[in-house]
């Protein structure tokens, strides 16, 4: 008889994964994912970055490298960070393999069984299951249209024992609410839990994916504005702005956090890929990432123009969302008490397929919500793919 | 004031890295490492791969892939462990950031803090610093010459309660001692444990690296003999038979073990590197593998050679060895009550570096050893650096 841990318990695998094994239309349409569709790599350019690197380089490539990242790649990357103002001087940076494993080493770091979190609901699938690795007491603070509830969050505060460990939250383009936080609750945000000596941690993977300029400004980032008493765990990604294939994110954290995160990156696979930190380095310190963010950009809002044109065409009137502002993702809302896994169920049925609100539900139970994304469908899928969609919502809601 | 995990306190970063941020000599001459040298990387078998994928395929390269590994490369890796024996039809295969992530997501499903872990003395210091980071308790149990000491196994089994979670070892080439475990031991080790519903991590990165084709037919693997009710857990890597900078390796276990550490590598990274896996699976599906691991063997064999030879001309004779019949290291063994670490602060004034012996002692006392590798260095410099070593031994402890 095998024993697991009792932390193995928590770990569940994601309903959407099950209700997939079930389809098998051969041309399903999937508003599934939150990955960069497989047209949009910029292969031309990682060809002449490959072709042009020396021996030497291609040594570097195939070897170890230091743990929290390969020298050359902190400093474009750095370079990179610090051009969008955020503390590149006063904070250490750790490359990892993906940011997801960044947050998972913070929460690593921080966490023993049973410790208290502070989560958005929804919030991001992928760092509720690394908090629940380490068997956390996910404590859910929702999430209204420019960020938290404040009032909420002051009385999560009040109401759990011990003190939360850290809060996690996504500032800007949402997964999966797609919304951008306000200036104003970021400032309430941080006056809050400067209070309580709670750190956060900022996990801004879409920012760059912006479709209004004028939007900018409102989505600086907490980190960047390094407020005093508080200590910000930022993390970040190659995966929307190169290829996820690569493995590549990182974080940004004060000193004291930085030597602890390295012992546990030691600990899980020593280093980063040196191969993709090559490749990620030189996309950056050549130029190409400004290009290729703009080029991605425009595409993501066209898609995202796209969907939002189809769903206000098709949709029953009783299923409401934000339009997307940037990021890969609409966050539909249905009526009180219907269930999405029946939908989906339906959609699938239709050939078609999205993500049930409660996967991002922390507690696993509110279902009202469906997460569309069109990050990985070119305009014309886009307008098969809705209205069946649409279809699907009136079979079971109609 | 942060406040980390009781976890984190375990972890302690290693004397050979504090040691070495103090050696400042321009032409320090390695023989601390455990990476292949980066003139062996097959750069141009590399260039041929690369270019020679199609679009499609660099498509999937720039993409997330399955947790548990691109299906490709799960066949080609599956049939080129197969050929070796390794049960891969009843057992499931999972590809890792390198094969250290492999360990860790075993002690993740496995241990709850304190929980007792068999390991031998010495150890791998990576492998213990994934049990460390999960409170293991680490019993320790002697290494022979052929392998633990079935007998002081025996014992600390009679006298450990709880029950040890897992018997972690290295069975061929061993890292730091170089042994290779006989028959006989592995056999013993069965009966001991199956006994005790015990599983075993069975950790073999070296084997492809034999230096005398006699030796083949008795490092045959646990995993190999498949014994009927023992759970055995087989991790394996691509970093020393093509290049550690991909960051792969791989698990090779039963199918309940397998569902858990799925979950966990979810919560940890995702996936492994896409970008790795494409250039992994092309290396071993066309063949280039075999030519590889033959030329690298054979180098590391003049190598190996040339260290012996020198040690044998050099050290007093106070200083015994195994000589290396495979892998990357030689364990020197000096007189009981000597310190290693005393000899490395002077080694480094000579403009030399081992690593000390206590580094791999799990209790992190014993330190009549020193670990010296030949991987890293060519003959020359080989040449050039054991004579410095045995000054500095001399200097300490004449």
């Amino acid at each position: 008889m095998t024993r697991f841990s009792n932390s193995v318990a928590n770990l569940r695998s994601s309903e959407i994964r099950d209700l997939m094994s079930l389809a098998t239309a051969p041309n399903m349409i999937s508003f599934a994912g939150g990955m960069p569709g497989n047209e949009l790599f910029p292969l031309e350019t990682i060809d002449t970055i490959y072709n042009s690197l020396t021996d030497k380089e291609k040594q570097v490539a195939m070897q170890y490298g230091p743990t929290t990242g390969l020298p050359n790649l902190l400093e474009s990357l750095s370079d990179y960070l610090g051009a969008k103002g955020l503390p590149v001087k006063s904070n250490r940076l750790i490359i990892t393999t993906g940011s997801l494993q960044a947050i998972h080493i913070l929460a690593k770091a921080f966490l023993d069984p049973g410790d208290p979190v502070l989560v958005e609901t929804p919030s991001f699938i992928g760092a509720l299951s690394a908090f629940r690795a380490y068997q956390a007491n996910l404590v859910t603070v929702p999430l209204n249209g420019d960020g938290l509830d404040i009032g909420q969050l002051k009385k999560r505060l009040e109401n759990t024992s011990p003190k939360p460990k850290f809060l996690y939250y996504s500032p800007n383009f949402h997964n999966p609410a797609g919304i951008i936080y306000s200036e104003e609750v970021k400032r309430q945000m941080v006056d809050v839990l400067k209070d309580q000596e709670i750190p956060i941690i900022e996990d801004d993977v879409y920012s760059d994916l912006w479709f209004h300029e004028e939007d900018v400004p409102k989505m600086q980032l907490i980190k960047t504005m390094d407020p005093e008493g508080i200590d910000v765990c930022f993390t970040g990604s190659f995966s929307k702005i190169l290829g996820p294939g690569l493995r590549l994110g990182w974080m940004l954290v004060p000193e004291s956090i930085y030597r602890k995160c390295e012992l546990i990156k030691q600990s899980i696979d020593a280093c980063s890929p040196s191969i993709s930190q090559v490749i990620a380095d030189k996309f950056i310190r050549e130029g190409h990432i400004h290009q290729y963010v703009a080029q991605v950009r425009d595409e993501y809002k066209r898609r995202g123009a796209a969907m939002i044109e189809s769903l206000e065409a098709c949709l029953p009137e009783y299923v409401t969302f934000e339009k997307p502002r940037g990021g890969f993702y609409t966050w539909l809302r249905l009526p009180e008490g219907a269930d999405a896994t029946e939908i989906l169920k339906k959609a699938i049925e239709k050939g078609v397929v999205f993500v049930t609100g409660k996967t991002f539900d922390p507690d696993g139970i509110k279902n009202n919500h469906m997460r569309v994304s069109f990050c990985n469908t070119d305009v014309e899928t886009i307008k098969r793919g809705i209205p069946l969609i649409a279809e699907a919502i009136r079979d079971i809601l109609d």
